[in-house]
């Protein structure tokens, strides 16, 4: 039984907006699959594969939520039972892709389809509706980008207990331990400090800092090391974490101490570049342009952030060529990173939210390299 | 760093073989993104979501892997390094895309793309490449479904694996433990006897065995349940176990134990029934026909099985409407059951392999009502 993060209202007006977006982007219906739109909209995930469930909502018309009928009992405390949505229900051997016609006053010309929704029913709701599937990204992401006040205080509530975590850390990070233990510890700690369940840990101590996805290994820590910690999960409206620091065992090698004082000046640079108005790439350079300057432009990867909300990855991301303008309301991650394959790698990650001057910053654990051991 | 079960060379052939059934059905290309099809072909499951990794096997020509830079450490130890593919990286801000084009020798006139690409890539890949773009399933699940030799030893020690499970869990259920309880004794014991990771577990006591996808709950087992116990997960090649017994907690009501026997004979006839050229409807059927002629029709829910072999559920489905003639190697669940909302369900599922006169059945329990507590 799921139990709402928000009042029915809030769920209402969410699906009256996709609709209103729908329509004026010309489509004439959108359909959500399972993932995080689906959570975001109705308040659950879904979690069928070949079987079809779905949300479709029509630009003039009624919302309909498509589900196979074993997993019906799933919906109940979620908002398709508290907003009295129409339900229509399959079972094996029904054709459920034609039922999305069912569900639509009128054959559309244009239809959108979630991020997320697989090639296995892209394909074939197309093909029934004689259309070739758009994505709906464009009307699904404008009101997932721009959070509300209830929201904020759910991201809010997230930093602080990743924050309450990465407090701990030095005192996990011991030599001797290996990576895969010290997880374990922070796993746990994760969800001691608030969180539903520890949805990602990765620790990549030495060489293994080098591979910004490197999750954890059986390595053992050593004195010395450098050890790059990207921790987070969702609390229990299911707003997520997300956040990393560097820490050392010991004492560093003096060439990392000075670049990963370079990297923090490129954090804070790109914090400080954000207000509304100024675009996802020109944050993304704020942070580029000061690792550049100090000859660590091919040190870095990859973007420098990603959108947070009822998933961990969002629009907007911070990234090249993203023209995007921002706007008050958004929330993403501020997490340049250098990596030298072989030796060692350092990545600080805040999350920030834009405000109507600049941006309110959720995570405020010291940023340095952190003494740990 | 990944260790491949199979030599490279079963890479190649498979490789090789999807390939020549890309070019047999006329495709010009397969995408093939993160996923079960992917590790199928090369060996690694993939992980990225918004950032596209794919695999491009054109109809004559070499395959590419398309991968974010900051992945590439993954491939390590994978069939993409073992065959030495071809890789092609990306990084933030590049058009993935486009690569795929890229990858080709010339632009097709059709491509096919696997079941699990999210929208995100089918469209823009579409959109890139000028066609709309085809399910590669019956190129993907013509390898996929027929297990060779090595695939079914693999199966036969999953089915062995969660066999060992199933035997320790009439001591765990007792009255007075919740199901979340019980549930995370039996998913250690499925890593304890053998198993990468528990994948699933499902225990629904009373009421609650009535919901087929019911998970887990803290309801209080009582004296006199009925409890459905559906576990699996991967061994350490990938392929995957999965096995439901129903254990009563005591004594069970005399309509229950009734019932349950005809179940019983219900998966007994559908394990009977299967041989080459049977389809899988006649499967299907087989187990229905039992129920409906004993007046439970309407209390079984849903098709009687599923592929399976690296993902839980793939082709071939034994569902209702499914006309697709068995072949020796192919493998999946024959799992009928039967539920009464509010009050109680059932239900007893076999892996079994299709072989040259009928099928071996590879999870060996006791398949009756089985006595706990």
């Amino acid at each position: 039984m799921i139990t709402l993060p928000f009042a029915a209202d809030v769920y209402a007006g969410r699906l009256e907006r996709a609709r209103s977006l729908t329509r004026a982007s010309g489509l004439g219906a959108i359909i959500v699959g399972p993932g995080s739109d689906l959570a975001y909209l109705v308040g659950i995930e879904g979690d069928t594969i070949e079987r079809l469930t779905a949300l479709v909502v029509p630009a003039d018309g009624e919302p309909t939520v498509i589900v196979p009928r074993m997993e019906l009992a799933k919906l109940r405390g979620t908002a398709v039972s508290a907003l009295d949505l129409r339900v229509v229900d399959w079972v094996d051997g029904d054709d459920p892709h034609g039922l999305v016609l069912f569900a639509l006053p009128s054959a559309p010309s244009r239809i959108g389809v979630s991020d997320a929704l697989p090639a296995l029913h892209v394909i074939p709701i197309g093909d029934r509706l004689g259309v070739r599937p758009e994505l709906a990204t464009p009307v699904l992401r404008e009101g997932r980008m721009i959070k509300d006040a209830a929201e904020i205080v759910e991201l809010r509530r997230a930093g602080a207990a990743i924050d309450a975590v990465h407090r701990r850390v030095p005192g996990m990070l011991r030599p001797g331990r290996t990576e895969r233990d010290v997880a374990s510890e922070i796993a746990a700690a994760i969800v001691e400090e608030g969180h539903r369940t520890a949805d990602f840990v990765i620790v990549g101590s030495g060489p293994n800092g080098a591979d910004p996805h490197h999750e954890v290994s059986d390595r053992v820590i050593e004195e010395g090391d450098i050890v790059v910690v990207d921790i987070g999960g969702p609390v229990p409206s299911g707003y997520n974490s997300d956040s990393t620091r560097t820490y050392v065992v010991g004492t560093p090698a003096a060439e990392a101490a000075g670049r990963i004082e370079i990297l923090v000046r490129a954090q804070q640079a790109a914090v400080d570049a954000v207000r509304p108005g100024v675009t996802a790439e020109q944050v993304d350079a704020a942070a580029r342009d000061v690792l550049a300057e100090a000859g660590l432009a091919d040190a870095f990867l990859h973007r420098t952030g990603h959108g947070i909300g009822v998933s961990v990855h969002e629009e907007p991301y911070i990234a090249p060529g993203n023209p995007l303008p921002l706007r008050e309301g958004m929330a993403f991650s501020i997490e340049p990173g250098i990596y030298f394959p072989g030796r060692w790698g350092a990545r600080i990650e805040d999350i920030v939210v834009v405000t109507a001057d600049g941006c309110e910053r959720l995570n405020m654990t010291p940023h340095g390299l952190t003494p740990a051991g």
